[in-house]
Parts: C-alpha cells; structure tokens; sequence
C-alpha cells in the first residue's frame, strides 16, 4: 500500500492507494467522528463490494443508500434520494457519508455531504480507475443540469480515500479504458516521463498487472494533488486538469450522457484539443500522431459521435464553466507535457478542427 | 444612510442600511465584477421594486427570474429554477446573483449562487423587516425539505447587502410583526440595553417609524455581525442565534410551512424556550412575563397550532442542526440577556413545556 497526501493546511487528507485497502478498518477509524454513517451506491456496486464496506463502519450505526447506476442519474433529484435517506434516519451533522462506487457516486456524494446540513464530513472508495485517479482527488463535487455537464457543485474535499486496486478487478474493459483517458492526460499536460512510461506499459495497463495499475494512479493523483495544492478553487492552473474535457463535455451533453462514458468523451476530446494545438502551431503532427496512438492503444474510441454537427457543437462547448466575458476558452497544448488555458485563438481554427473530425468521421464510417 | 461592515476576513462585505439605498448605483457598482447579473426575486416583489433594482444595474447584461412566493416554494425544485435560467441565458462562473424580497428568496438565491459552477457571487437587497434584520448577515443559504427546514445548503456570504427601510413601506403588517420577533431575539440573547429600549419603543417599531426602524434594523445587524464574525460556521456561539428556533422549525415543519410565517413561529419559539428556561430556574415568572407582553406588543401570536399533539412536537423538534449525538440542544435563557446552548435538561421539563402549551391553547381557544 502507498499512502499520498493531497496538502490542503486544514482540509489535508489521505490517499490510501493499494490491493486490499478495503480490508483494512484502521485506515478510516481516524476520520470518522460521530456515531453514524451513511454508505452511498449504486445498484451495481452494491452487490460487489458493500458487505465488504459495511465491515469496516462495524463499530458504527450504518446506513446505505443504493442509487440507480449512469451519468444520467447524475442529476438533483437523485441528489434528493440521499438527503432523503440522511432526514429519514436522523443523521445528524455528524455523521459521515461514505461514497462507494465510480465518479457518478463520488460527485454526488461529496455534494451531499457539502450541502447537508451546511456540511458534513464524507470518505470516498472510488471503484473504477477513472474514479481513483479524477474524482478522488480536488474535492469537486456536483450534478448535471440538462444544459450542462457538472454545472451545479461544490468544492469539498473528503476526509480520505481508499482506492482498492482489486476492486478494478470487476470493471468492464470499456470503464478500464474510459480510467486510462484519464491518466494520458496527466502525462500530456504536465509529466512527459509518465507520458513516455505509458507508450511504454500500456498493454500492461489493458492487462491490469496489478503493480503497473498501482504506479499509474499512484502517478496520476499525485500530478492531480500538486496541481490542486496549487489552486484549489480554479483560479489559474487547475484548469488545464480539464484538458479534452470541453470538447469531451459538448460530446456528453449533445448524446444526453447516455451514450458515451466521461473517460471516452475526454479521450476524443483530448484529440481535438490536440489537433487545435497543431493549428495553433503548437504541436507537430508526429506529436499528434503519438497521443492519437496511444488513445488507440488503450481501447478508446478516436472519433466522435456521428449526429453532432459543428454548430451545435460549438454551441454546446460555450456551455462550459471556462467560458470567460462570453468567450470560450480551451487547454491546449504548447508542446507535448505542458498545458496552457487560452481564449487567444481564431474560430475559424475551432470550427476547422470541429469540421475535420466530421470529416474524419465520414471517411471511417459513423458511429466509431 | 448608516453602513455596517460584516468582519469576514477576505469574505468580509458591507451592509447599507437607510431610506433610498436602492437608488444609489454607487453603492453597488464596485461589487459587481463581470458584466453579467440576474436578479431573483418573487411575484408580489417583482411588481414593487424590479424596475428599481434593474436601474441598479443599467450598464450590465441583466437577466431577470421571478419565482412563486412563499416558504412552501423554498425546495430543490425552485431552486432548479435559477439554474434553468442562468443556464438558459448562459451566465459564467463571473456572473452575479441578486437576491430581491425576503428571506425565502435570500436564501434560494444565496444558495444558488454558493452552487452554480460551484460558486459565484451574490448580492443581498432584502424587502423585509425579517430578511434585513436576519437573512442578509451571515451567509447561510439553503432550501427546506419535506422531512426538515434549512436541511440542505451552503455558507456563502454576499459581496454586498442593501438594506431600504422605505420598501418596508408596502409591507403587511403580519410580516413587519415577524420581523419583529427576530429584533427581540438579538435584545434577549446578548443585549439587554437593546431589549429595554425596545420596551420602550415597541408601538413605534408597529408604526413604521423610519428613525426607529433604521435604528432597530442596525443594532440587530451589528449583534448578528458580531456573532457571525466570532464562529461563521456555528462550532459555538453561533448557536444561540437560534434562539426559539427549534420550538419555532417544529411549528412551521409541522404546519407544512403554509400557515405560520418564520417570524411568527420564532415568537412563539421564544415564549416556550422562555418557559423552559423558568423551569429549568434560569428565568423568574416576571423575566418571561417581560417577555411574553413584548412579544404580544410585536402583534405576533402568542400561542402555537392547537394540531400539534406533544409527541409528535418532540419528534419535529429532533430534526434539529443542533442534535448532537441522538440528543436535542436547546437554546435557552440563563438571565435575560443571556443564551447559552445545552443538552443537559430533564426531558420531562420539555414535555411539561410543550404540555403546558397545550394546556394555554385549549383555555384560549385553538387556533390562535
């Protein structure tokens, strides 16, 4: 087991990061402070792992909330089940919330947890490896408007996370891969040696060697901790975590969130970003040719989907929390490894990019 | 005009307090940051003070919600509202809230605001006699919930708070004697010169005197200042704020928040905190007669709802912020002047409180 500290001053926490972490009640004895604990699912992590997670809250009184599983439940009203649960059994503002499952549980647990009651305190044990290296680490919590991805949040950092390795051993590859989108970033905007060590482990990844899994997400909530011990609240820097993310958010939002996972939209996401950054004279097209490479290797989609055309694509992409003074603002990258935030680019080169990836689309058939 | 500056650190802001506030652009103009703004108000304010408040506002980008009023409005549901609009007319991260009417539009609309894209700022201009003396010091925003009041929301201070005693002109008088009750709260829980002099001044308050109410409405937002600025997020003394509040949130929350106003259920909250306090020996029988004749000068009712039987008044008053551990804390009086926060009470002396009550009510008469 490795242990990272994401450094906050007085909302610092613990990543415990390992195999068999799930086993291990002395990790979380520490950080739950009342009697009471409220356990938030979904209907197909429960099955898995929340016998295994009750065991470790044995000392507490213990609730559970088993929401429905998807990105499309991500919304207030599922929000409201939870609080819901919360007032039907008393907690108090004390208690503990506990989000075990993907991104989806984790975003709206920690927003319980940071409206109930004004705040209560709250623990994730993200299950899927985009959860163990995105979701866990920054405190962002939310759920979805029907105009917008993750458009009603909070900052609010839990008080620990377990990421259980073993429990990736249930993942569907095509969540596996969704996770891997997830950890090029990191190499892409900021870590050119953690870059060059996925072209060089990526089938081992796909493999889900335990050791090279630990080492990725290990790497890849560290580079997340620093940026977010950095700029907590987005001020700056921060941003360029959401590399891919607004193309990625414009092919969520325009398929409804049920179509696509938020891994594969940031992996096609992150080739446009990319294919911007060339236009702009920022990237060679062998630069381009390896992210769009390893993308491939790592089992994502390399196109978007066929029924967005560019206006609305656009017009989706201005939906996004970057948007400054009416102005879209992307993450593109200066160079492999080093992300910059910009609203300084010519549209006719968005709309370029967007066009081209129609094209590109059109030529490989629709669909993929 | 009179203006008090709430003590926040970087949160700090700054409350105007005076006839005709409202028409004065400058005291707004550096607090507005982007060019974008939406006023949320109600459907009984709107017509009274939007055009007003939008001339505030002439050289932004001002968009406008009107939601339904009421405390029974005050859900997740209305406060979906705001978002369809900030959404629908795109507002960024850089966009500012106004909260125009009570204290049921402060708190959506402050809430909104701590929520959307997890955080933008807000600025307060409160209609009510309640709201200028309570809501708009002290940041906590939220909406209820069927099964509790205040249940779910947020700290999140405004950047700016105009309080105009002239719109406390078309104000019903049920709701001036509402606020009212919360001005008594500030003289009983830590200003006994302030309580004297509103013995004194009482029919002066009931008679919209301009002097007295600028005066009122200053001093109570200067102990409230007070209180917020030594323990913002209630670890403490923020606590006996709530002073009759408990007692109050049973009688709303029991009543489906449609017939007695906050202010009324405070009231008569102070009156059975009042009567504890004498049981538990901290009060004499002249301490909460002084009280009970202020609060029936105030206009306000003295007695609660005759349908609320003692067992099921109990069981509303456990759904309380202030439950620690499974156990109920009160507020309560020890010496007028005086509140201090406990747990440390013969729950037989709170039956026999609420009992009696009912014993009052029944030889009243119901209803009143």
């Amino acid at each position: 087991m490795n242990t990272l500290h994401v450094n906050l001053g007085d909302r610092s926490y613990p990543i415990h990061i390992g195999a068999g972490v799930l086993n291990r009640p002395e990790l979380v004895a520490n950080h739950v402070s009342g009697s009471q604990v409220c356990i938030v699912t979904n209907e197909t992590v429960a099955p898995l792992y929340l016998e295994k997670t009750r065991a470790l809250f044995r000392n507490h009184a213990c609730d559970t909330v088993v929401l429905p599983d998807g990105e499309r439940f991500k919304t207030l009203d599922t929000l409201n089940l939870v609080f819901d649960a919360l007032l039907g059994k008393r907690h108090s503002r004390q208690t503990t919330l506990v989000a075990l499952g993907g991104g989806v549980v984790g975003d709206i647990t920690g927003f319980a947890a940071a409206c109930y009651q004004r705040g209560v305190n709250y623990l994730q044990i993200p299950t899927t490896l985009l959860a163990q290296v995105d979701s866990s680490v920054g405190g962002k919590t939310g759920v979805n408007h029907a105009l917008g991805k993750n458009m009603v949040g909070a900052f609010h950092q839990p008080v620990c996370v377990l990421a259980d390795t073993d429990t990736l051993n249930t993942l569907e590859d095509r969540e596996l891969s969704a996770g891997l989108a997830e950890i090029i970033k990191y190499g892409l905007i900021r870590d050119m040696e953690f870059f060059r060590w996925l072209e060089d482990n990526m089938e081992k990844l796909s493999a889900r060697d335990p050791q090279a899994l630990a080492y990725a997400i290990e790497r890849s909530c560290r580079n997340k901790a620093e940026v977010v011990a950095a700029d907590e609240k987005e001020g700056g820097v921060r941003a360029t975590l959401n590399f891919g993310h607004t193309f990625g958010h414009a092919i969520e939002t325009g398929t409804g969130y049920h179509t696509w996972l938020h891994g594969e939209g940031v992996g096609v996401g992150m080739l446009m970003a990319a294919d911007m950054s060339k236009r702009m004279g920022w990237l060679t097209s062998e630069d381009v040719h390896r992210i769009d490479s390893l993308i491939d290797r790592a089992q994502l989609p390399t196109r978007g989907p066929a029924d967005l055309d560019t206006d609305r694509f656009i017009g989706l992409m201005g939906v996004d929390k970057k948007v400054l003074n009416g102005k879209i603002r992307l993450v593109l990258l200066h160079g492999l490894g080093n992300a910059v935030v910009t609203a300084d680019f010519d549209p006719a080169l968005l709309r370029a990019t967007i066009d081209e990836h129609h094209a590109l689309r059109a030529q490989r058939g629709p669909g993929l």
